[in-house]
């Protein structure tokens, strides 16, 4: 796997740690917030992984790279199988069209990275 | 429930059907579209009520009401629960934020629309 | 004052009150996330009046014509002139470039109603 | 065709007039911006239907009801054949995907009614 | 302060000077475009700090960075404090929801950036 | 021209080249998207380089680098000027506003390589 990749998606990682830090001590509406967004995740009637493949899609109409790794990370660790993640990525480029085609080669990459580069050990 | 509403999706519904025929007998091209699109959507690793419900969440952030209404019906005629779609509500508003809130007081409405005041028995 | 456009404004005052007791008894997560929202726009080291008008500037370059009439309707109760809204339309517009006059327009209705029209009297 | 449609195209080409004229008096800024708007369009070594077509593309991917029209009848009246606007209508289609289909639709009702229904003989 | 989001701010500051350099030679409807631009933002009934803080809101929503880096200096230069600034973050937050949490974590770092790491001595 | 400008570069076709590929073994659907995709820029009523100008104005106001550099390489192959995709530009900047000036930047400096730096001589 290309060097330049890993170390993006490395950076993705390391840089969703240090800010998630950084704003929890500045803002406790950012805290607020991240209380909200991990009650909506949580597993209910709907599965936790349909739903982190409910945020992948959005992220590739949105192209937002560290929401792709997110959401894929997280797919995976709560039971995605790859082939399902792909399929995720089909419906966001169904729903992005052309300028999705830049974010599913994106998602695909991460996908790589996760199932062949490296097994989803940690957060 | 209120008629202003239900005119609204039933004018919804009618777009689509007249739409969807003038444009297919002008363009070729969206008709390709469309396989794509129906290809897409079909039950494989993923089911379809799932890729329905990611449909939706995008449909919520991007506030396109012809969207919600489509995927909402689809997914519960291909097995989505109530709850799973509120659930499917509530990821798009966790994507969508503030202005989700519009989108997801219209997305209820058409939940209520087929689950209440009639049953999904026909496209 | 055109007798359409002030149904439609109606419209969407009535739309909110329905569809948003509709969902808080449908989603606690949609009560979650209310509280959130009602947090951030408090008056602290930023007046209220100004938090209200960076949601009136986005919703202009997103052309959400509920979130245009939320937006005005608060900056008035809380103390923004009609001049202040004027450059926080025209703010929009830079923001969100020809498509957003679309939404200008609708936005300089909206202020009309509520400024000669009518006094913003209650929510 | 659709009296229903005819009525919602024409009600967007009043409340252009009107809000033109409104925001034109309430906003110099506005004025400014409009300069530079018919600046950009006018025919140089790109003729002007061809930057319609590109303003069309837009509004399709965006689903501006409103740009659409214009962007439609300007083209139209710049010289350019259904045919070029079609296809125009479907690059939109390839940019903005599935949510894309909505706009599309409601394009070829705004060509249809340019071409059939009745020609452009004025702004 | 991570050395590379250092030069990656660092790299902004320069691109947008030798970007606009390059527009500004080659195309006139760009200039006549950033006199609007600079005419919105002047201070008049709204100070300019808050139509920067307009600016930030929406870039949060979009996640535009070289957006975000200059509405947060031209807000610190004109007055705006790190709280007032943490705010328009937190109303970004509110506006753009999840996908927002990215761009509020470089916002935040920028402010740090500008307010700790160096002073605002210079556009 | 810059060095790390002329690698940014070099690395978007390269990764579109390598993403392209690996999509296309991991997906079908990705494959017949892409047939519908280049089926409709097509040269027929619309000359191509038209159709991958409508594709520049959306690149822009969605600030799409990748897309951008595609967009501009294959116009310039498919006969436009380099004062057509300047005022391709410019009608971007219209539509997009004030985030897409930072796409505009991109957009020119892209437009310098391949008609300055280099010529197109390869997809």
């Amino acid at each position: 796997m290309d060097k330049l990749f890993i170390d993006k998606i490395e950076r993705i990682v390391t840089d969703r740690k240090v800010g998630y830090s950084n704003l929890t001590n500045a803002s406790d509406l950012f805290k607020k917030f991240n209380e909200f967004d991990q009650e909506v995740y949580k597993d209910r009637s709907l599965k936790r992984k349909y739903k982190e493949l409910i945020g992948l899609g959005s992220s590739i109409s949105n192209n937002c790279e560290p929401c792709m790794e997110w959401h894929i990370s997280q797919a995976l660790k709560f039971g995605a199988t790859r082939d399902q993640i792909i399929e995720g990525i089909e419906v966001g480029l169904e729903i992005g069209g052309g300028p999705a085609t830049v974010a599913c080669r994106f998602a695909l990459m991460v996908l790589d990275y996760y199932t062949i580069y490296k097994s989803v050990d940690s957060e």
